[in-house]
């Protein structure tokens, strides 16, 4: 093991067995709840250890500064600590923790940045306690109305605003001001870096998706005496269109899921009156996604009319794409000789790439699997992340 | 209209409204609740005004003699008052009704039994309310324990001893034996009597039927990042099955059901770790559904290599053949020169069968919709249907 992998061990086994599940072994890391305020501390603690004065933004977002804040231009690093219910360890905190390990990377080769270097933890990042995903990003950015965030409710009815302790402070074009550039580093949420064999890749954009409510009308009727030749029964649309959505989202190298679905009455011995399935479809280009989601409607409608049932196609979201600065990538792909790979998840990195500069770095995860235990990262790589981090903080605040 | 049509009708208008919900057109006439006890209030009178001494059976079963109990030999007809939530208006209380329209003609003609005849109305056929179907038939002949019964509760909480204000009576061998035959009239769930161009006929069968349990285990992933090729989707899996099993019903005419489902975590954007689905089959002959689960099985398995899902299937419960008194079908049948269809459908003289010669009539139903505000039947075909049960209680009654 290198002495920057043990490095990264040691610090990495200290936030460990905060928030994490005995039995799933997976992590219940949610926002402002007691383990992620654990988490909060300790981030204040390695700033503390290495002189990095921290500041909070009203948000709920924490900022460790190397360099004086108002001198702007400055370079922000970081990630967040909340997790999904049973989450892995990495999807976040891993972030923050090369942010430290960077840092200290940078001093002992005695590299002294010529602007100001900030570390930074943002708030409820995947939604997965108040409903919102990137909640602190979005304030931070004036991306959410204060008086909607304040308002969000978790499964027990607290309010974000009581969570915090206080009203969210919303937009701050000061603090937003003084960056000059974002840089998230990420886990890999797949296996591509796993076939290309490189520890680290730089982020091209933030594929465009989008989540479709298909509503499936039938007849109910008994499942014992209905013979299969009477029968209007929206399950079997309902099936027919999740293997369609599979295949055309092989076909055009897409992502489709059908991983939801609600069954009225969902009773053993009833044919269903109603199935709802929702589809969440992501594309590398909004051409692609349109015509997966077309493609994925005509189906259905075909064999609804075979079936006898009819089809309600409602669109509940979609967010165009987020592609990060060409320049940026382009740069720090050639500094870090790192392929150039796209995400279909949702970051922090993707709401401030609306607001500066922003790029993304992604370390190589052995089991591709994201939101669950079996998310992983050898220690080697999270090393040769951390170097790669170092590397582009340097060059960003190099001058 | 005939005259017959016409006290059909006028009977029938006075418990339509009983129970029946606004919105769906439906009834939620749930065993012991009040639209429930006011059609055994009802049925009270309906015998009161014909001279029949009512027994309650301490089952909550009712029962209303022409002739003499004690005779023994008697001919049983009726059904049951109690609906599926938002059931329709036949299924149970059009053999009631029948039955009573039917005593009237036969005292029309002048009839006078040389046996006693009854007319029943069982409790909880439908096994809405406390969870078990049938429950009165089995009580009184002894196919449920008496402490089982007792303890079955409603959503609310409520024990079927507290509804019934005492703890069933449980088997009757004494009353049982006193009766000689069962005939339950009831509508058609299906639309065999449609094409076959009859308004009425006899039962041959209950078919076999059951309930297995599919468990597909694949992978929880992250659906926006997880490539297509990298996936254990058990959706995938389950989507093949529930359209296999309709497939392989067709094939075999019998009938296949995939209508509840359930996901872990049921979330838009996490591929499901786990699917469970339920298959209701049923099929004319033992050996016919036996080769239908397992070709269903078979094809989920196949499929579940394929999506590198695991399968786990569990007979849930399993129900034999209950053939009704071929003797007997077959004289009613030549009496009313009526076709022979089997069921797929339980019944309380599915239960009685076990006992005593039984046989049922069914009465068209033009949409050959069941358990839906759908189920109909014409005035003209009910008026028939008491015509064909007076002519089977004249000729099981004559000697």
């Amino acid at each position: 093991m290198t002495d920057l992998a043990a490095r990264f061990r040691k610090l990495w086994d200290s936030l460990a067995p905060v928030g994490r599940d005995a039995d799933s072994g997976g992590y219940l890391r949610y926002a402002l709840t007691e383990p992620e305020r654990w988490l909060r501390a300790w981030f204040r603690d390695q700033a503390d250890q290495r002189g990095m004065p921290v500041q909070e933004d009203g948000n709920g977002n924490l900022f460790a500064w190397w360099g004086d804040p108002a001198a702007g231009d400055a370079v922000l690093t970081g990630s967040h600590f909340d997790s999904v219910p049973h989450g892995g360890a990495y999807d976040g905190p891993l972030g923050i923790v090369s942010a430290f390990l960077a840092v200290d990377e940078l001093r002992a080769a005695g590299f002294t940045p010529a602007r100001p270097l900030a570390v930074g933890a943002f708030v409820e990042e995947e939604g997965a306690r108040f409903g919102v995903p990137c909640l602190g990003s979005r304030l931070l950015t004036g991306e959410i109305a204060v008086e909607r965030a304040a308002e969000l409710r978790d499964a027990a009815g607290v309010s974000f605003a009581d969570a915090l302790g206080d009203r969210p402070a919303g937009a701050d074009p000061v603090l937003l001001g003084r960056f000059a550039a974002f840089v998230e580093l990420h886990v890999e949420q797949g296996r591509a870096l796993v076939e290309q064999d490189a520890p680290v890749a730089v982020a091209s954009a933030i594929w465009p998706h989008g989540r479709w409510r298909f509503d499936f009308q039938g007849e109910g009727n008994h499942a014992g005496t209905t013979r299969m030749a009477d029968r209007r029964d929206p399950m079997l649309t309902y099936a027919f269109t999740v293997l369609a959505a599979n295949k055309e989202a092989r076909l055009r190298d897409a992502h489709a899921t059908v991983a939801r679905v609600a069954v009225e009455p969902n009773a053993t011995n009833a044919i269903p009156s109603r199935v709802t399935g929702w589809l969440d479809a992501r594309a590398a280009e909004p051409q692609t996604l349109h015509g997966l989601v077309e493609a994925v409607r005509a189906k259905a409608a075909e064999r609804a009319r075979r079936d006898g049932t009819e089809l309600t196609l409602t669109e509940e979201s979609a967010t165009p794409l987020v592609a990060f600065d060409g320049g940026l990538a382009k740069r720090l792909a050639t500094l870090l000789d790192a392929p150039v790979l796209p995400t279909g998840a949702g970051h922090d990195a993707g709401v401030l790439a609306a607001h500066l500069p922003t790029a993304m770095l992604f370390v190589r995860n052995p089991t591709g699997v994201s939101h669950s235990p079996a998310e992983a990262a050898t220690d080697a790589d999270c090393a040769a992340g951390v170097t790669a981090l170092a590397r582009v903080l340097e060059e960003l605040t190099c001058r």
